[in-house]
């Protein structure tokens, strides 16, 4: 369907103008000059001819074909006209007019009833308050933006108009080109989910790009994006993270997850590659459009000078890539023409003699290299000549090369004839070392996450969802912990603790006996929170004896610091040294659902922020990769004297913790604080959990 | 001195030529150029005339005055120039020529005999391998590279000429202006710091940028940039960071340090900014050269359009700034004149009608707003006009402001006008509100050192200097600890744990009773390693019938466990339940002495790497900031239920070590780990006490 707002039969525009200084009339300045083969139909009640085209009345009065509407009217006149539209049979408008959501209620009400009116006649509206689309291919263009971006194979979306613009605007300057290019203003239909599909499709399209700052349907985002992203690289400007962390939670898990962590976890899952600000999205955009994959994280820098070449190093390294070792025989091969004072490390510096034709072999060595996986080449302004020749070298040393060759030309004032050359052969230049560093960094996660098996959540057949579903009835909205919370999770097989009252000595001995030494006793009390302020906690317990006097000693502490408190004996566990503490827990985010949190537990999970995040359900690989993301995750493999946990048991309930978070809407909440892992073999042990219920859901419930 | 080597009087180039294909041209054809007002005096045997200027055999045919030399002639005859150059006068020569150290030994070894010959004359010698400097003011340009900067208030000293060269490339290309430029290449002589300090104090300069890929002296470039930053901002592009991590250490300090945590907290000192990249470099530098301070951390943005405002309050947060809380005042007086559908929270949107009026209002209603810092506005590629008259009403508006206004002037291809009349009127211009909001970070940071007291060491009278000395002199080189290191330290009044050894139940119960309950009591037996995997320690002992029955226990379990050990009793401490742990440790580094460590400890400390940087001795303000750096030290004061601890305790802890290990050049590394730091009051307890002595040092106090 949204084929058609590309590659349209018919455009018509609908206040279209004369007059220079109007919008309408760039509209039909841009049709008119886009190569557009279609027929275009201005409609205009007030002229009769623009850019010597007539100028109809009405879209009543327009002939056929007319896919396409772009209405440029007063917003108090575009019910009216999609009205029009939608009687003409035009199958997509495109509402430029502002004045609707973003000004308020009574715009919003707008556009509402604009969105209902296109319903009506099965039109589809994008915008209102965009710029339109554009596609270089088609070729037609419906914004009114001065400049014109060239022919190229990445395509862009954007959520911002005045984006859109800029995008177009440094495209132009910067020397690279889009396939296509769609506003989308305030998406009071066609939102971000389906235009992205309708890019990931377009076969003149390598490269998908976005400016994001929000989507409407999480679910729908994921399933289109899951498929986009296998076939073209996807590459977002997600903004609006200054506004994070400003949702009303209480556990750790909500603290720590901010409104971001479901985003990285949606754009980790679906292949989304997201840039950390407007320079990055199209550094990025430029390599993954025109480079081949690259297939491992050894990257080779080519220089005629230390400095630059230190630069480039640094940057490989804090965009997440290695220096190549190189070959015996490449050292040789380098030998061979370069002078014996060049470094024949990495980076390769062939010192300032080196010229175009050692550019060109040493590229041709570095290419053949099999532990060279990229190339980073830098070209120093030289002080003689200018570096087009160097660029030429470049290019004919790299061109149909079957690993990335992305090039540095430093500079500004004297690379302009050096840039055409290397834009002309599509290969990335940059003007900084680091950048062109970063873009490679770009070119391997798009590798690394090709390289995962597709996305396949881990469920397992053996919870019992009714006993969990029991739990959770039987409470009311808001915190749910103790006894209930933990049965819950049980009913998923996340086991808790061994645990036991105990009422007197006798029965201490006995049950110390069957749990195994050692032991720990702490007075059990409903009125007592802190048990250790009153001498209420005896650990490391060895042997009976010390058992019966511990149980006398925890019980009289109490008694004699809390004379009102009721004492009921006290709970024994089992004391166990050798487990490690992590945290699991959920909370459910408005646009993707639950937000499984994995980390370091205890009170500090806050403070030291070792924490990964997902999105329920889990697949088993994803569930690897957060636990690996965090040190508390990679320590239960073993670190320094700890001895290696039960790192399976570990994934184990932090997968069915994703299933039990997907499995109720009605948990907003759900912490498992700490998640005990135990040695090897032994399982991990649900210590402290606690659940928090909505109220919507108990009240439906309820009714 | 070195003020010569920029204002000289008389200049010299030896090895002039008449080949334009040679470097010998370009500095004839720069320093000609360069509108150099004093002597110019071309030396080449093989010819009369350069340039229309008469060419000398031999500088010793030269007239008065030469106070420089600019010397590019072969490396085999670098030698007999710089004699000649001696024997005429010159006071600076500028080697330009390669071939010494950069090459291998043997140039290293021609490179100490220049530098030699330069001292022999009392001559100072910059390079050799450098490309010289230029002062735009003086005028003066001795290099030969073909883009020539503009006239500027931005000095760059470089170790690397090929940066040299881009930079003046990037500079000229993106309009900004440099007042001196050197390049320092192998300095056989003149090093950084010495150029740093003449960079400083040039009347013309108002910001000191470098590269830098490491200090000659540590000791000496803290004392001229303590000095030089207090005058002018200074940043610093120091690479290098891929090579961290190498130097041989065994210590969690050391292994976390690497070599990059010296210069950072070197400049950290020293108010030195680092930029992240090269671009980096010149976008702070600009908005520090232009603006006036920063007097405190929140910003406005003003924009004609959402997503820019978006990305803008984005990078704000990313930069450690936060967004400005407009008054009611501000509100009103923007309610005057914009539309009622824009956006008075901050950023400021006065939609697309948003003019050259707008602006100036704007600008002029946020600067007077006392709760506003600094701005950041945004110029959107506008539909119809440039952006020229935006920028024209921005230059309106800002000029003469006492707070920093910088703009985003998004797009690339039309924009040039709009940046000349920024560049024109000193307003630092960004392609991408990141960038601006980058640029106001370092703005902000270099207004919080200037605020900051001038760096004074704190160091304590009371500590026993003979006392630790004897400790340390007693040891061999390598690892020391146990009581030897402890009572090093302890001389320094870093106290540790009360501990006793006790070989019986009675001696045990004496001392129960004098440390106070509870009490740990772990096997003693210099034959036991792993004492709880033998069930040597028994925990949280709460009266004289647990540790009597404990003393019992341990000992038997371990003679049971290992029936050949010497079991020597038990050592008995105090069990403190309340106390935090933390690491402080030391480790030298060869450029700046003892670097300072303070974070997280026990085991996990390289895992979490939650740890702060600083060199001894420390102030005590580097100190207090070294302990809130982190999360273990923020912690301190108290942290959910975890009850405050003296917090003053740690802070004298880490002095007094900073202290010891700049007392004591043959400690290589100290660590304590864990420093128990106990609550409010309490003090601080070095449980575990490590120093590692160096080897050379031990033979010179035996030798």
């Amino acid at each position: 369907m949204l084929d058609t707002l590309f590659r349209p039969r018919g455009v018509a525009v609908i206040g279209a103008s004369r007059d220079e200084t109007k919008l309408g009339f760039g509209v039909c300045r841009n049709l008119t000059g886009s190569g557009y083969a279609g027929a275009i139909h201005f409609v205009n009640p007030k002229t009769t001819e623009i850019l010597g085209r007539p100028c109809y009345p009405s879209i009543a009065a327009v002939p056929d074909p007319v896919d396409l509407a772009v209405v440029i009217v007063p917003a108090a006149a575009v019910a009216e006209t999609l009205h029009d539209c939608g009687r003409r049979g035009v199958k997509i408008a495109i509402v430029v007019s502002g004045g609707f959501g973003e000004g308020g209620p009574e715009g919003k009400a707008l556009e509402e009833e604009i969105a209902r009116i296109a319903r009506q006649y099965g039109m589809r509206l994008v915008g209102p308050n965009c710029i339109g689309v554009i596609d270089t291919h088609t070729p037609v263009n419906t914004t009114f933006v001065k400049s014109v971006p060239e022919r190229g194979d990445i395509a862009f979306v954007s959520q911002s108009g005045a984006i859109c613009q800029a995008v177009i605007d440094w495209g132009t300057g910067m020397g690279f080109g889009f396939s296509r290019i769609a506003s989308l203003g305030n998406q009071a239909d066609v939102a971000e989910a389906e235009v992205l599909g309708a890019l990931a499709e377009d076969p003149n399209t390598r490269v998908v790009t976005m400016y994001l700052e929000g989507v409407q349907d999480g679910s729908r985002f994921l399933d289109v994006m899951c498929g986009a992203a296998r076939e073209k690289a996807v590459v977002a400007l997600k903004v609006g993270r200054s506004a994070a962390g400003k949702r009303a939670v209480t556990s750790h898990t909500g603290a720590l997850a901010g409104q971001e962590a479901a985003y990285d976890a949606a754009f980790d899952r679906t292949g989304v590659l997201r840039a950390n600000n407007a320079e990055e999205l199209f550094s990025w955009a430029r390599a993954l459009a025109w480079c081949p994959p690259m297939r491992g994280d050894r990257v080779a820098v080519l220089t005629t000078a230390g400095g630059p070449g230190v630069l480039a190093a640094d940057g490989v390294e804090a965009s997440g890539l290695r220096l190549a070792t190189l070959s015996a025989d490449t050292v040789a091969t380098l030998h061979s023409f370069l002078p014996p004072q060049a470094s024949f490390g990495n980076p390769v510096d062939m010192l300032a003699s080196g010229g175009p034709r050692e550019y060109i072999l040493a590229l041709q060595a570095l290419l053949a290299d099999p532990g060279v996986d990229a190339i980073l080449a830098i070209s120093v302004p030289p002080p003689i000549e200018d570096p087009l020749p160097i660029a030429q070298a470049i290019v004919t040393g790299a061109q149909s090369a079957a690993k990335p060759v992305v090039v540095a030309v430093m500079g500004e004032a004297t690379v302009a004839e050096a840039l055409r050359a290397l834009r002309a052969a599509r290969i990335s230049d940059y003007r900084f070392p680091e950048h062109a560093a970063s873009a490679l960094g770009a070119l391997r996660r798009r590798a690394c996450w090709q390289s995962r098996p597709p996305f396949k959540p881990a469920l397992f057949a053996d919870v019992d969802r009714a006993a969990a579903r029991a739990r959770l009835n039987g409470a009311g909205a808001g915190w749910l912990g103790g006894v209930p919370a933990a049965e819950a999770l049980s009913a998923y097989r996340i086991p808790g603790p061994r645990e036991m009252l105990v009422r007197d000595e006798d029965e201490a001995a006995r049950w110390a006996r069957q749990l195994g030494y050692p032991v720990v006793l702490k007075v059990a009390s409903p009125d007592i929170a802190h048990k250790s302020d009153v001498g209420g906690v005896a650990l490391d317990l060895a042997d009976e004896a010390e058992v019966r006097h511990a149980f006398q000693r925890v019980t009289e502490s109490a008694r004699r610091a809390r004379p009102d408190a009721r004492i009921e004996g006290a709970t024994m566990q089992q004391m166990v040294l050798k487990g490690q503490e992590v945290i699991i827990g959920a909370v459910r985010d408005p646009q993707f659902g639950p937000l499984i949190m994995f980390g370091a537990g205890g009170i500090e999970v806050e403070g030291m922020r070792d924490v990964a995040f997902g999105l329920a359900p889990l697949s088993r690989e994803e569930a690897e990769a957060m636990v690996d993301r965090t040190f508390a995750g990679r320590r239960l493999r073993g670190y320094r004297n700890i001895p290696p946990a039960d790192r399976a048991a570990a994934i184990d309930a932090l997968l069915r913790l994703a299933q039990f978070a997907a499995d109720f809407p009605e948990v907003a909440e759900v912490e498992v604080n700490p998640l005990r892992v135990q040695l090897q073999g032994e399982g991990a042990v649900a210590i402290d959990v606690r659940i928090r219920v909505m109220e919507e859901h108990v009240h439906r419930a309820a009714g």
